[in-house]
């Protein structure tokens, strides 16, 4: 029952689209990722998502229609609704979801990653 | 599925220790509250709770030890374990917790609330 320290915890790593996991909560995990690009479009069947922005901005893209966030925004990706993270600048999030969450959801990408506590 | 500003949120309301819902995942809420004085010893018997301090500074009373929250900070208080939330001054949190989550706890108090979303 250690506090975390949210910018301590960014500067432990420096790839992007590589989620890490600072806490663990019901069932679910709170993760930090550093985005820069453009994503894969992918969906989460079972899991609904959280993203927040603490610094940067963050684009999401659904099939529908954008969602811009900026620092100190928030935003709940429903299971099963397809979404595009995009990012121009280095943007820094916390993520929340169920431990079962794959980053690239119903994709298998080279950019999958396992579970990497920091 | 619309953003939520968290600023922006904070605006709505004024009082303290009453929390007040702003989004759900998976069977979660994510919650904002304004904290200011000292509230009460309680524990949450089926519960692990997040707090994220977003302004201002949170002290937590453990029964053992005590761990000090400031902002862009956030500690995961494990179900079972007794927790005193203080604050000197006005302190904005970003709480998650499961629904069936009652801000007071195993204690019925005065300021038990239920469910509000703004």
């Amino acid at each position: 029952m250690e506090k975390v320290i949210i910018a301590q915890k960014f500067s432990l790593f420096h790839e992007h689209w590589s989620p890490k996991i600072v806490g663990e909560l019901n069932d679910s995990y709170v993760k930090l990722a550093k985005l820069k690009g453009e994503f894969i479009w992918h969906r989460h069947e079972m899991e609904d998502e959280l993203f927040l922005v603490v610094k940067g901005e963050l684009l999401i893209k659904l099939r529908d229609r954008d969602i811009q966030l900026r620092e100190g925004e928030l935003v709940i990706i429903p299971r099963g609704v397809e979404h595009l993270p995009t990012a121009g600048e280095e943007t820094h999030v916390l993520l929340l979801e169920p431990k079962s969450t794959v980053n690239t959801g119903n994709v298998q990408d080279k950019r999958t990653v396992g579970d990497q506590w920091i």
